[in-house]
């Protein structure tokens, strides 16, 4: 079993698996921040979308009048579904190309300015930024991902 | 080649890894479960979103008043999006966790609390229980991400 | 390290990981491409939701009439979601799949019907086609998801 255990450590011992490990990391811990700046905005605007989440406000009309929209709250949504469109192909596509054998200083440049676009890319939607500060942060890190799949079917 | 399978093979015969297989299994499958209960209730409830798929209730108003949003359609495609938010950074997150090397106690208790809180998410949701049952599940979910990825980090 | 190396492309050199691969790159980057419909729809339809985005054509009441919803992409924006539900859990039991060591023939079935259904269920949604059409396409997809998932428990 110890021997099994070793390859498997070598796989995270590799120093392009290990920058993929780190940076698929933080890309998915910014987007899991996303779920906690929906509910803070929530909470702060008052703005509900379940019934049994407005039950603390009291009953009948006097709870209903929260179950609403809030600019906010559907601005942190949309940053978090966005999170997820790009994010899930970098995911699958960044573990591929991480295992295509790239150099260690051509990958690391993809997963750091894909991992700096996203984050450029949340601050520019919540803030928000006049555009096109959003849209370039977003095709930098949909060019990376394309740049990133075409190394993996070039070399599959 | 019969080598290289071999190799491969040494991967999914490791018990953590085999663990986050079966894991990560049943939460893709119960996220997958929710396209059905959405159909489910589209259809019970008569209330679908697109033209074509009203076809067969006849043409023109008689069938145009069945484009329309139901309560229970929209609960069961929150769940959804909520299944989406948090079992895609378990998929990355506890991949890259069972290859740091986790004590097999540990990885499965981190995998099995997580299936557990994303299935009582769904039934919170579904019933719907009163909360904070729905978010206790959530945050459980949430927290056992965080740990692992914690473990990633330190270990990468 | 050269060793190590050695080790992960014997990965990528193995047959059914480079279907995988090959699949799940084609699949992730058609998803990616429903961003670039929904951004195409919201051009040409002039049909925004951030107030930002809407700032090129004016101020005030001018530019604020392009803030609203397009049935077009509403229609994309639907595709897209509806490859996320789908696609996030080939990514994963794929992968899975791909290491519990099926044959070449019976692997490269599954990848390539599972690649044509979303494509198929793409060009159905868009056109779109009458049903079942998307239906269909959207439940091949499906079984073969469950197909490899049934797999995958048995092996793991």
């Amino acid at each position: 079993r110890s021997g099994e255990m070793a390859k498997l450590t070598q796989l995270i011992d590799n120093e392009v698996f290990r920058a993929y490990a780190t940076y698929t990391t933080i890309v998915l811990l910014k987007m899991m921040l996303m779920s906690l700046v929906t509910a803070y905005f929530r909470i702060t605007r008052k703005a509900f979308v379940n019934p049994e989440d407005t039950a603390s406000f009291g009953k009948g009309e006097s709870a209903k009048k929260y179950l609403r929209t809030d600019p906010d709250v559907e601005r942190a949504r949309r940053g978090h579904l966005n999170d997820l469109e790009n994010i899930v192909p970098f995911l699958g596509i960044g573990l591929l190309y991480a295992l295509s054998g790239p150099e260690l200083y051509t990958a690391l440049l993809h997963f750091r300015i894909f991992a700096g676009a996203r984050i450029a890319h949340t601050f520019a939607y919540l803030i928000p930024l006049p555009q096109p500060g959003r849209g370039l942060s977003w095709a930098v890190g949909y060019a990376v991902t394309i740049s990133m799949a075409y190394k993996v079917l070039t070399t599959a």
